[in-house]
């Protein structure tokens, strides 16, 4: 089907768009492509078919030309868009020349104003079956993103490893410095004081776990269970001297036992699933000090819909993105006080802004690991993510909340804007910046 | 039956307390009413029944003695204790010596951990006909709370006339430093430039409106449907010769018109009825511009419950705290996104405190202008507001908010808590402090 010829119904070459009728291809595959392209709200693209017709932007000012390889991609991407497209990209079916970013938002705000795309999402959503997060297939959603290699998540996460919205004083600031002052922003919502216990549930490659304990006093018992986080987490913590100060659980947030200061989990639960939450809400009330405090760090929503297939099939399995109003089920059944929700929607953008401009200093290492495929799939996801936050298809939410009947709580918020009294770490170790 | 004399079923006096027996009454009625204490938790208060019998505080650090007058208001108080402990208290039936507040707070406390008093009101409450917050019904029941006159509240809200939870700076601020820091606190929450123009959603005496017109330059107009108090704004932004720049309409908020750069509402969310929820926020969605913020702040709740029956009937018909999660019926079905949540659960109790001290000082004035009955009515309603904070039985909550497609949204919220840049009022006016 490759070879297909199309049709000249008027007469006009396909080649020449800007001539008569709207200058656009009046083919079947070119008509099949632009009432595709309008249920996604005619997206600013240009698209050049495998015969070499294009179709243009209506308002000619595109972001970007899509080169699809042959007319079964397009047929593909009719039944299915949302898995198909990724999987097109990946193959190398499907060439983006342009703003790649920019026309990820053009397609995300367009499908998001059009309800034929959202009545069809609704649809597929109910036929898809996903892995539940039990003990056992949160084990394998978790391994499936996670245990890819920590060589990997280097080449592009920066020095400090942290695989979530970094903080950015100002857009301006790096990378790193924006993960550290993440770290100490979530460090001062909760007020942490020397000599403190923190649990941290979800803890990554460890980072914040060691900023607590090196630069705020406290012990930290942090969990995870992916095997490699944990491992080069401890070695990490072994390198910094503050083994003892720091214990890494390799163990599902479920088995968290004791009772502690101060709850953390940044970047969990999105992976948690929203029928666990009351279950959550339970464990953090059973472990948390009557005088604690809690922060929850999350991917969230304006309103709950299902997480794009594609992310949950190829990258993400199992992670679904809650609303504030879902994320209440944590906090209502064991009557938490919300005590501090912040919305860092733009941050995540730029935290992945950084992350794909590494990636791509290193995509011909990544492709030596993986191949290409592996290469355009991670760009796809990257590139996408950003779209996703730039758009507000997807939201960052920080929730600071306490039992509710603790009085101990922050007065104002003034102190967290404040210069920290001291500059000094309150931990001396060996571990360079 | 107020002649009614005491069982000594083992021959103690009644009096001694502190005798044999853990030193309580036998008799029927203090029988009945250390029931009742134990459905509250066993509250530390002790009680003197009508015939002299006391019941004593079973851990002998009583806070408060509760006097009550006769068998009638005890078996009335075993029936329906939400509405018959305010009935009698306000009658002068029931007699409190000692700490009053305090006393009430130990009420909460234990009415909180108690099933059966919450399952008494669960049963109560769907027998319990409201009336509908409709156009008809939001006037009536307004009126009954707000028109009571302005003297009245000059009394004891403080200069301002806010009467809404003040934001002390500290705690050790003045009422009338709190609400200007609250005002203060919103107008920055919302970024107000000058020459925006704000609606307001329930303005009260209208002191925000003229804070906003006098300290930030924009121009707000602002909707109440309580007559006394528009009046009593418009005198007021006159006086302070800026009437041309802040317009009152007696209207219900749900005829609010035009188009604006923010929206902002002040407590006046507890009175619009979860149900309308959904209504109000497609209302904030047509009139809020696209790049807008917008900021409603209200009492709340951790988890719902119904209303205090006694404060429903006597004080504030029709008002209804949201949880968090009912909250975001009103902005997840425009996809508003949730920017900002803080919890000012503390401050209200401080608020209320100074009202309160203000209050007893006007005792004698409020008794000529209505009578003994309605003073202790109305010290019972802040009383037990103060009791409500400070036990987490209530929340408050104020959320910034924008449309879901603003990017204009602020990076971080450092602005909030650094000194502002112009400490000169943007509008000088004639209008003293």
């Amino acid at each position: 089907m490759s070879g297909h010829e199309p049709r000249r119904a008027d007469g006009e070459p396909p080649n020449d768009p800007h001539g008569a009728g709207s200058g656009q291809g009046r083919s079947v595959p070119a008509r099949i492509l632009r009432s595709l392209l309008h249920a996604f709200g005619d997206p600013r693209v240009d698209v050049v078919l495998w015969n070499g017709e294009r179709i243009l932007s209506p308002d000619k000012t595109p972001v970007a030309t899509l080169r699809i390889a042959d007319s079964r991609t397009l047929l593909r991407l009719c039944t299915d868009p949302d898995i198909q497209f990724g999987e097109a990209y990946s193959d190398g079916r499907i060439q983006v020349d342009g703003d790649f970013e920019q026309m990820l938002e053009e397609f995300y705000r367009g499908a998001d104003a059009s309800g034929s795309v959202a009545m069809a999402r609704r649809v597929v959503h109910r036929l898809h079956r996903k892995r539940a997060n039990t003990l056992q297939g949160s084990r394998a959603n978790i391994h499936h993103h996670y245990d890819i290699g920590n060589e990997f998540y280097s080449l592009w996460l920066g020095s400090t490893m942290a695989y979530t919205c970094a903080y950015y004083p100002t857009p301006q600031a790096s990378l790193d410095e924006a993960q550290l002052a993440k770290m100490d922003h979530v460090c001062r919502k909760l007020r942490l004081q020397p000599g403190q216990h923190v649990v941290e549930a979800g803890c990554g490659w460890g980072a914040l776990a060691l900023h607590m304990a090196q630069h705020y006093g406290v012990r930290v018992t942090a969990f995870n269970i992916s095997r490699e986080q944990i491992a080069y987490a401890r070695r990490r913590a072994q390198a910094a001297g503050i083994g003892d100060r720091v214990r890494y659980v390799e163990e599902d947030y479920r088995n968290i036992e004791g009772s502690y200061d101060a709850f953390v989990s940044v970047g969990m639960l999105e992976h948690v699933g929203i029928e666990n939450y009351p279950a959550l809400g339970e464990l953090i009330n059973r472990c948390l000090k009557p005088d604690g405090l809690g922060l929850i760090h999350s991917i969230g929503r304006n309103r709950w819909k299902p997480m794009n297939r594609w992310i949950d099939r190829r990258i993400f399995p199992g992670a679904n993105p809650p609303s504030l109003k879902q994320m209440m089920d944590l906090f209502e059944g064991c009557r938490f006080s919300v005590l501090d929700v912040e919305n860092l929607r733009l941050h995540y953008a730029c935290t992945l802004r950084h992350w794909h401009a590494l990636y791509e200093q290193s995509k011909d290492r990544v492709a030596q690991m993986f191949d290409e495929r592996f290469v355009r799939m991670w760009r796809l996801y990257l590139l996408g993510s950003i779209a996703a936050f730039t758009t507000g298809e997807m939201q960052l939410f920080q929730v600071v909340f306490s039992p509710g009947r603790n009085n101990q709580i922050p007065w104002t918020r003034d102190d967290l804007y404040q210069p920290r009294s001291s500059a000094v770490p309150v931990v001396e170790t060996r571990e360079e910046r």
